[in-house]
């Protein structure tokens, strides 16, 4: 069996760098077992790639683009904290918050672009509790804000 | 005393059949001896029962129950998932999402739906930290959105 | 080295009473070793001192002080669960939802307040996963809202 990172060269998916936090707070804490993300959002080098409401400047498909990208660099964050990817014994929980209008009503499918990549490189593993929410505004305007949880090896 | 499912026969509730994830995740995770449920809302065999905005087209009384609801679609992801609700050792933590305009104030009394269902339900073993949010949207325009933290007997 | 109990007082902080729950739930709940806090709103002595949208009728820099009394309702309720401050082994977790305008952007800087706060109390060990998060509405339409989850002692 292919390890994560083995996992993740095979579908072309290079990991971001960690983002720096905006302020003061790390990018990811472990206790026990259990490591908890900060919330991420859709940036690429440190560049946010998707700024804007879903259902006003941004698409669902847009949306969903975000998502993937907060998700990887929630994994960013975690293989920066625990050494490595293949540390992860699965996935635990995904929150996602949508920046959108009042009236969008398809935040699911938007943290699909997370749920489905984690899915993707984790298989059984990655299958996780979720919670797609939406919301009026996200800092900087990003589209999409990510939390994650992820169990570890010993 | 009672097991829970007992309380729950006597108190007249039967728990809904486990929603079908609307998405690419699992309706509950277990990890240690913690389950995270996904977030829930107020479905009922399939159907939503409560959609609209607490202060547009929904009352605080809807709202209470719809809450209500989501919590015993949360209850019932945890029995699926563990085999029964007398598995349950205590209610961790409850986190609440309204859907609802931006002058409404009362999310805790809508969140209290699910909150005194859980005392009624588990007693001081139902007691919970929470929290309890407004929000602009959720899925589907559903009235709320429940997630719950349980702990579970080994 | 300095008790978190001294430093508090070295700092001239002082802890408020725990708020009582507006509602059917407690204020903190212990689970193996973590304590997570219901969310908290900026109260001091059964008051709200910080009320309205951020951009609207409050400012960034109220909303600061606002996330800053938070954390601090946070601390109170842990105390008040653990017997005592100095029982708090670290900081895991904040997650911060600022009642704002849909144009606002600068949560991480409202969130600032409670996160700066727990790094001048507990140093490198209150170092924290983070979420800020906007919303369009919260109860009592209180500025700023924070839960934490805090690691303790044996």
């Amino acid at each position: 069996m292919l390890g994560y990172e083995e996992k993740l060269k095979e579908l072309g998916i290079t990991l971001p760098e960690v983002p720096s936090p905006a302020a003061a707070y790390i990018p990811a804490k472990k206790v026990g077992n259990l490591v908890f993300c900060s919330g991420q959002g859709p940036s690429v080098e440190g560049k946010l790639v998707y700024v804007g409401k879903v259902g006003a400047e941004k698409t669902l498909k847009e949306g969903y683009e975000a998502a993937k990208i907060c998700a990887l660099n929630c994994l960013a964050a975690v293989k920066n904290l625990v050494g490595g990817l293949d540390k992860i014994e699965e996935i635990v929980q995904v929150r996602g918050f949508v920046n959108c209008t009042a009236d969008f009503e398809k935040q699911p499918e938007v943290i699909n672009g997370a749920s489905e990549l984690l899915e993707k490189i984790f298989g059984d593993k990655g299958k996780h509790a979720r919670c797609a929410l939406g919301t009026s505004s996200l800092p900087r305007n990003i589209t999409c804000e990510l939390e994650m949880v992820v169990k570890v090896k010993d």
